[in-house]
Parts: structure tokens; C-alpha cells; sequence
């Protein structure tokens, strides 16, 4: 088969043709891949930044496709079957997978991530039948690369903070993420949603998904305008999407006494606070009892909702910009993905 | 009637013998008083360090004592009632207050703390109907003082986290709040509570309250020892009641992926957090899903909770150490609070 | 004032012009009516179905309005601001008032409805400080009365069972409380809204509302159309709306194992429930762990949540249909009330 | 092996000595049976009332052993492993898995009582690895079958309704699971528990564990005396598990306004409901806002929990009385079961 293989850290995949096909246990899925999205991960693994282990290595964690073949104890799936791949291989016995938070199975590989587990930037590729999800016709192949891309990862935020119809919301980082956590939000019933960008060139893209306030954190103090648009009091649940330490306090700053903030993204660089004031910062999160939760990744029992969403429209993904490369340009999809311009740059076959 | 008058800040407080008995409204109840704890709070009044406005100024908000006289719309309480009273007179309106969560009250006074409401350092006290709880027969009125004191943040923290019996929990700090959150953590079904102090005098005071095991974190790295009491995951609730940043920052480090960890302490003091290593704390927080709560105070719906589990015993405070001085010797019991030799020092009447 | 007078059960009311405006308390406002619902609970009052306790008795508990005059220790309303009464008059002392369910309210009033406590059939009515929200420019009075109205129950139902997006639903009955159950859920990110009712009129009015099919249970068992429309395995919460036994059986089994059917009517006749089957009715909720959840009333937190979403037009009245009659109709309206053709009669001022 | 074979419905089991130990296969371990509980559901399935399909059949689902070898694929069990087995096989697919709920799961098996699913009236048996647990050396074996068989049902009732320290409950049916709920809610930090008995000999054997208030319900009204000792309001959580519909309706009645009341025996048998009150049974439990919840089983999570209470003593076993036999004797202990003298008749190799 054709697959785009990383056989050297730093150097572009290598496009080969005669890639056996990926053998398959009793309970695995032979999927023929539709389309592949491409993530920022990808470009990390690629430069080494994560390591995955002994090279050659197929990377492709965002896959969508049709069964193939099927292990012989596989049961909910058939030949043609149009599905989505959940990447996170849960172990389903630990603690944590037992709660219904499998996201953080003790036990848990990563396709196409972890070492060892080829991933889909392939024609075919190996998925347990736990880890598909049919895709019903209403959803093409693109939404789906979207659902398990984008948007599992603000699903999963929203309802990590049990977001509720009728809450108030704030978003500091308006990309990627940060846009489809906006959809996500007014799906859920948000009365409000402000968005915080760094640029003019967002603020004009994320009004499409339902921002409803934008606030350019360089020409004035996010915190100070988000108390004014809600009476001075805060929004109901802040999300940070962008990773930095500053945006994470504004958020926390910016949630009402009684709400909740979540982090989505993590400052992957030297972070020094500094809590000047005696009587600042942490009294105020004590005083309005601030409750700070962190949100990663998405747990399997998300991919039905998000793909029901998506089915009846109540998810609309036709604001986001999508590219869809042939695999031979696979190398340019990881650079464009850099530059940001596109949601999603994915490769089809 | 006699009272302690704060009449000049960072002086000792005076016995005055004919303070006029305050006057009391419809709603409102007259309490002759039995015994109020003396709080930290009420040495930081006294030193100025929180401002109760123009003096003089009488002090103290965890009184009990026996009804007196009753106002005319007073439903709920008879002449001779022994009570407690809840000094966080909350607005019943505010958004917070419809929510069951008053200890955030947008309009919320404190009683012998916010500026023009007077305490219970006193014969008598007016306390509002609203704020004043029966105490069945079985209660005393030094355990009243120890509900209203020491369990009431306690109680309020692990109900924050929504204890469940069978977890495991630590307590960063076991001095008097420490202690009795331990007493509830043990009464919720904790089957695993470790403390963490900094001295061997702590050590020995914690067993009596249930802690299984105790650490010195000057001898030994109390994370890295939690780890190793819960299989190499850490507890399901970590707790941290000293107001120290490293301690919140090491609770946070002791909890397992997927549980929850309450700072019920305050830093008053000048902050600084380095975290230098690029995939270090905001890492770990992240990967393991990290959820932080703040816990201030307590709410109106737990006296009722608290008074309860004490008449039963289920929450049982003969560990605790207490002293009872009469008025004349507030000044030196303003003192003994600092000294930290007793749960609670205790003004009796 | 003019007001219409219950002077005498199963008679008309009278009109009359003479009644003294009402004297009010410190913490009351008089408001100037504007519009008041006419409600099917008016209609049991005036037939004697509901007791009122000593005649003469005004009714109207569906009252908005603007304030004229406000007490003495009125904060946060001033003359001239615009309305919504929310009728149940709670104590904010009881165990339910302190635990956020004042519905339940162990000394709950009712404005227009319990003895003694007069309503707004009338040009003035005085409502305490606590029972009033403002009404935002984009909320109409005639909004403020469906809020005040359908829509409370339908709400408080929907919050009952914590109703997700992405989540399944049945309605049985689609009513006047059905049809705005059906807006309600919409908002909060139904996927699938089934409506079953027993009349063809009713089939047409329901799309409109947001149901997406609509089953005459009439012409075919609802329970199993349901099934066959969600997989086969029911809806994730089922509702009950009309107060038939049947309907609250079929409600149950039209839920899917591990969902949730919420009853909101009740059956006010002589009840015989029959279940012959060994292994048939409790057996079948046993194995699926049935959550059998009552919704009365509504609670005060969610009058700021539904003002808030009817203003941001989360929830849109436009396809409900009102009818303003003047006060002097007030008799003609009970009766249209009866006949159904209406989301809501209103008197108008 | 030797084994207890079920050869003919409705006969005696046959002990045979040279049944083959079972196959198992990559995932799965084979136990040494140490102690087998006997249950009710083992006397229907001899019986016939519960079918098991063809014959013959090895029944026993409450195991405990010595793990004697394991599958090529087994992680976290070595031969040696004193374990307890949950014979709840579920897929870990499904929805109901995804959610926590397992005990729902759309696939699932039982050991010992699904058909072609052999038990552990044997020496041996095959456990797949995710349904095995580690005994702790402070659990005894016959602790481990008292954990599996009458514990869980009524661990998982009290989660179900998510009991909480303070609250107050009451129990229709103080038998075997009864007792085990007592125990239960005690160790959650039950305030009062009330049993609810219909003989003179369960009033004595009810103290030991942990029911405050017994009432035989021949004697006296239990919802009128229920209500007497809880202020009149009726207990926060009701529970009922003798499976009379008479007992589920008293349950209900005996729950206060707002708590919640859980149902976890199943009425098999033809029963008839006369609700002749106008304003009865369905208006009490609207007005009161019932939240009516089944209880069915119990869920995987829920082991490690129940394992750990046990072992630190926070559910201490020692009032229950136990049997135990050998294998010789399982058709005595059949009927033991039946006459109900013992917490559980077990068999031990």
C-alpha cells in the first residue's frame, strides 16, 4: 500500500508504494483510509519534539475511512462501513477507564503516536473494533476528520465544565480550537461568548462561529472588558485555548464568584508568576471559591454525542476552511498547518 | 450589659460593663450569649490588619448562646432556645444566593467582622432568625463553638470536592482547621487520610483525629511519599489548609490523575512560582486532568448537616482541645489564638 | 384601583373600579400591572376546585408590570423599571430554600393563589423585593408572561433531568406545557425531539415548536414507534406532560436503559394500575434502572437563566400564540382558557 | 475437576470428579476456586424459573480463588493472585459501558448464569482478566464472597442515590441485602437509618448492623412512625429491597420533599394498584418532588472501592453469619439459602 513514512526526525516523510498492509488481530478493523487530517502533533513528532520511538514510523491519528476486512470476533462492523477512528487505545480495565474517563486510561496508546502503533497517513490501516465509530451518511468524511480533530478536544472542555444552556462564556484564543469550542458552546445553549485574540486578522474570522463579543487583548484589558459585558461580575465558565501562563490568569480572572474555569491548552516554556499583592490574586480566587479544571483530550463516550451533533446540524462545521492534499504533498500539509490558515489541511485519498 | 470594646486598633480590647443591649428588629433575634470562640480573625481586626471601620467596635462571630427575646415576625425560635449562630448574613437573592452557594452572597455581612455589625464578645448579641440554628441536647455549647469555628471550613472544603466514602485523601497542614477536616474526611468514609506538617509536635497531636499516616515534609518529600502510600498515584482529594504556595503546589502534585484538589488556605504573602521545566508542572496538571477548587467558608444548608453529625457522633470532638475564659481575660485569649496550643480558646459567659 | 373580584365561588368575577391600591411593607414593591396570564389553576380557583379561603380574593399569579413605588429597604429596584413576578413566595430559611429548591419551600406561598394573598387580576399588586426580576428592552411583557407561565415548568422539567445536548427525547403531550418543552429542550441541543399526542390538530401546531416527529397515539403505540426511531433502545429522557397513568407508563418505557423519564403532570382521578406480566413492567425498569424524576413548579434561580435566554433569542415565543384581552373580558378568558386554542389568554392593561 | 454439574432441571446438582478444567483463552485466568457463595438466583436457575439453556450447566457466580495460570495476554495477575472474580462480563463497547454503567451494558454475560457461560461450582474456573480483583491479605476469602454477592447490590443502591454523610435513610427489608445496606450507609455517614421489618425475629438480628430504629411494619403504620422520628418531613433517602409493591409505595411515601427514594427489589408477581385519592399518591409525590431511582446490580468500578472498605475495616463484616461447606453438601446448602438463617451458605474447596 502507499504510505507517507518518517524515516528519519527532521527530514520529510518519505511517500513509498509498496508498504505491506498492517496485519490484524481477532478483534481489529482492517480500514481503508478516506482521509487523513493533519495535526500539529504530527509536525512535533516529525521534528523530534515527541518522540516516538524507532523509526521508520507511519504517523496519522485522525483517520476516517471504510472497513475493509474485520477480525474474526468483531462484531458491530461490516464490510463498507463508513467510520470514524478514535485514536486513544484505552485499556478498558483501570480505575480511570472504569469511570468513563478513559482519556486518562493508565494503560492507554496513542495510533500513530505512540511508539510502535502505526498511525494513517496510509491507505490502510489496523483500528480496534472499540475504536471506530460509524459515520451515519448525514457526516462526510471531512466532518469527520473535524469531529475527531477540532472539535472532541472543545467538546470535551465544554463538557468537562458541565457547561449549561443559558451560561455565559469567554475564550481566550480564537483558532483552531478555540473556534470550535464557540460552536460547540452556542450548540450547548450559550447566552454569551467572547472571544480573546491577539490579532485583527481572528477577529474577523471568528464572528462565523457564533463569538458574539471580540475583545483584541492588545488594544485593551480583556479582563476589565469581559467584567463590563457582564455586570461586573464575570462569565459563567472561562476557557483558555492558547497555552500561555498570562491567558490562564486573565481566564481565571475573568469567571464570575461561583464559576468555573477550564485550561485547555498547556504553556510548554519557563513560566515565572509573580503574586505581588498581598491581598490580590489569590484572595480573589479564594474569595469567589474558583474552581480551575484542566481538560484533556476527549473520553469515548464523546465520539456518539459529537457525531449525533454533527448528523442533525446542531454542530454546523461550514464555517471552518478545510484543504484536502493528495498524500504526495503531505510535506506541504504539515507546513501549511503551521501557517494556520486552514482549520484542517487534510489528506484524502 | 458587659462586652469587650475594641476602642483603638493595636490596643488590648476594654471590659465595659454598661454597654446599652442592642436593639433588634421584626426579624431578628435577641441572644443572650453563652460562649463565642476567638478567631484568627478576630487578632487580625484587632491589629488592623482587616479594616472593621469607625470604632469602637465589638468583635466575635462564633457565638452560641440562649434566646432571649424574639422579634415580632420570629417564627422559628422560642424564649429559652439554646442556639448557634452563622454569622454570614446573606442576602437570600443574589444569584449566588438562589444557588445554595451564600458563602458567596454579592450583599453578604459578617456579624462581629464587617464594618457597623457587631458581634457576640458580649452578654448579648442580635442575630438575625435566618442565621441562628437549634442545638439539640446532646450538642454543647463548646461543640457549637467548634461547628461554627474549626468544622464549618473544614466540612465545607470536603463537601466542595464531594467526598465519597471509600477514597483516599491528604491534608497538607494539621493544625486546628487540619485536624477536623480530618475528623470529617474519616466521617465521609475516608479509607486512607495522610497528613503533612512541619514539625514533630503536629505528628503526635494528628493521630487522636484520625490521620493514618503522618508526614514531616522537612525530613522527607511528601509528595513523592504519597505516591508511594497510593500504589504510585497519588489521592483522590488532596487538601491544603496552610496558605503556603508550595504546599498548594505539592497538594496539586499529590493528587492522582482524574481527582480533585481543594485549597481551602490563603498565600498572604508575596508569591513568586518558577516552573522552568518545559514539560513539568502545567504538564502533569494537565495530562492528569487536574481539578482545583477553592473552598471559602461555608454554606447556610451545612449547620444543619454539621449539628447533626455531631449529636449523633458521628463527627466526635473529644480529641480536640479547648479553653474557656471568662471576658475579663479576652485580651489574653486574643493571644493564646496565636500560640495555637488549643483547638479553639473560648470567651465563656 | 379597578381589579376583577372572586366574590363568590362558580360566579363570575365582578369588575370593579373602587378596590383600595394595597398596602405594602419595607421590603415590598407596588408594582403597576400590565399583563397578567390567565392560568388553568384560575380557573379551578374560581370553580372551588382550589381553596382560597375567605371571599372576596383577587387571583393572578402571572403578573409583569412596572414598579411605581418601592419600601423602605427596597435596593435593587427603582420606580419606573420594567418586571416579572415570579409568584412562590419561599421562606429562604427552610433546609429545601437553603439547598437551591425552593419549589419545595417548607412555608411557600403563592401570590393570587394561597389564602389570603391577593394577585394581580388587577391595575396594582405588591410583590416582595425577592419575587421580582427586571425585564431587559428586548423582553416583552407578553414574553415576561409565557416566561412567568408555560415556560417555568417546561424549564425546571428540562433541568430536572439535567437534559444534555446531543440527547434524545419524547414528549407526551404537546400542549400548551409540551409544545414550550419542545422549545426548551431545542435550546439545550436535542438532537431528536418525539412528540406523541392523541389529536391531528395537535400534530400540526407541534412542528412549529421545534418536534421532529410527532406520533398520534391514537392510530399507533407510541412506546413502540419510539423504539424503533432511537435504535431500539428509547429516548435518553422521556417527559410526561399530561397527567394520564398510562401516558406516565408508556413515558417510562419510551426511555432507554440508564435515561431518565421526568413527570410533570400529575392524574387528578381514581388511578388502577394492573401489571399482570411476571416479568413484565418492574422487572423491565429494574433491568434498565429506571430514573423516575418529578418536576413542580419551578425554582427562583432560573428566572434570570430564562429571561436571559428568551432575550438572546435561545428560546423564541414567536410561534406560540397569545391572545390581550382587556380586564373587563377577564370572565370570556377563563373560559377560552379551557378551550385551549391559546398558548396564553392575557389580560392586558 | 470435581465440580457441582446441573444435569436435569429441578433435580439435585451431581458432584463429578473428572470434569474437564476449562480452556481459557489469551485474556483470560484460570482460578482456583476457593469459595463459591450460594445465591437465590441459583435456586431458580435449578429450579428452571430462570433459564440457562441446554444442560448440563455449572452454576456459581460469586467466586473467590487463587489465580493457577494465566493467559498470554494477562498484565496484571500472576499465578498466586488471591483473587475475587465480577461475574458481570460486559463488552466495554457499548454506551452504557462508555458511561460508568456497565451494570447496563447491551452485551453482557454472567458467569455461572448466562446460558453457555459456566460458573464456579468447581474447582477451577475461567475469568476473563477484567473481571478479576486483587484480594488484599486483609481480606479474608469468605469476606470476598460476602463483597460480590450481598454487598455490591446494595454499595451500588447507595451510590445510586448518592448518599451523603448527614443524611438520614430508611430500609423496607432487613434481610440478607437489607442488613449489607445498613452496614452501608453507616460507613457513608448515615445520621439515623430506620429498618422496616414484618418479623419479631429480624428486630433482633437488625442492631448489629447499624439500624437505629427498627419498626414491624404488623405492628404499626411505618410511614406514620417514619415520619415521627424525622421531624415529620419523612428520611432523606428511602430504600427498598424485599420487592412488595406495597413496601415500594411505603418507601416513597416515607421519603421527605426533595430526597430521593431507591427501589432495589423487583415485585414478581401480578400486582394491582388502586390509587382512589383525588389528591392521593400522585399529587403527595409531585408536590413532594419524588425522584424515584432503580438500582439493578452493581458496576465495575464499584470492586476496588467495596475491597478497599472492607479491608480498612469501614465495612466490617463480623455480624454477618456465614456457613461454609463442602461441595459435597451444595444441594443442602441449595436449601439453606431458602430458610434464610445466614448472611450466605458457602461452598469452600
Amino acid at each position: 500500500m502507499k504510505a507517507a513514512v518518517l524515516r528519519e526526525l527532521k527530514s520529510p516523510l518519505v511517500i513509498e508504494n509498496d508498504v505491506p498492509i498492517p496485519e490484524f488481530g481477532p478483534r481489529d478493523v482492517l480500514m481503508r483510509v478516506k482521509q487523513c487530517g493533519i495535526c500539529v502533533t504530527d509536525v512535533r513528532i516529525a521534528s523530534g519534539a515527541r518522540p516516538v520511538g524507532e523509526l521508520p514510523f507511519i504517523m496519522g491519528h485522525e483517520g476516517v475511512g471504510i472497513v475493509e476486512e474485520i477480525g474474526s470476533e468483531v462484531a458491530n462492523f461490516i464490510k463498507g462501513d463508513r467510520v470514524l477512528m478514535n485514536p486513544l487505545v484505552s485499556c478498558g480495565m483501570c480505575k480511570n477507564c472504569s469511570s468513563a474517563r478513559d482519556n486518562l486510561c493508565e494503560n492507554r496508546k496513542l495510533i500513530g503516536i505512540s511508539p510502535g502503533v502505526q498511525g494513517v497517513y496510509a491507505e490502510y490501516g489496523v483500528i480496534p473494533e472499540r475504536n471506530l465509530y460509524k459515520l451515519p451518511g448525514e457526516v462526510s468524511y471531512s466532518d469527520g476528520v473535524l469531529i475527531t480533530s477540532n472539535l472532541a478536544s472543545a467538546f470535551h472542555g465544554a463538557r468537562r465544565v458541565d457547561f449549561k444552556a443559558s451560561e455565559t462564556a469567554c475564550i481566550y484564543g480564537v483558532g483552531a480550537i478555540g473556534k470550535l469550542l464557540a460552536l460547540v458552546l452556542k450548540s450547548f445553549g450559550a447566552s454569551l461568548i467572547i472571544g480573546v485574540v491577539r490579532s485583527e486578522k481572528s477577529l474577523k474570522a471568528a464572528a462565523a462561529f457564533g463569538v458574539d463579543y471580540l475583545i483584541n487583548s492588545k488594544k485593551e484589558d480583556p479582563v476589565k472588558r469581559i467584567k463590563e459585558l457582564t455586570g461586573g461580575k464575570g462569565v459563567d465558565a472561562g476557557f483558555e485555548v492558547v497555552g500561555k501562563h498570562e491567558a490562564i490568569l486573565q481566564a481565571i480572572a475573568s469567571t464570575r464568584a461561583g464559576g468555573r474555569t477550564c485550561i485547555l491548552g498547556v504553556p510548554f516554556y519557563h513560566v515565572i508568576m509573580d503574586f505581588e499583592d498581598e491581598l490580590g490574586f489569590f484572595h480573589e480566587i479564594c474569595e469567589k471559591e474558583a474552581t480551575i479544571i484542566n481538560s484533556w483530550g476527549y473520553v469515548r463516550q464523546e465520539f456518539p454525542m459529537m457525531i449525533n451533533m454533527v448528523k442533525k446540524g446542531l454542530i454546523d462545521f461550514s464555517p471552518c476552511r478545510i484543504k484536502i492534499i493528495p498524500i504526495e504533498e503531505v510535506n506541504e500539509g504539515l507546513k501549511l498547518n503551521k501557517e494556520g490558515l486552514y482549520t484542517r489541511v487534510i489528506i484524502g485519498f
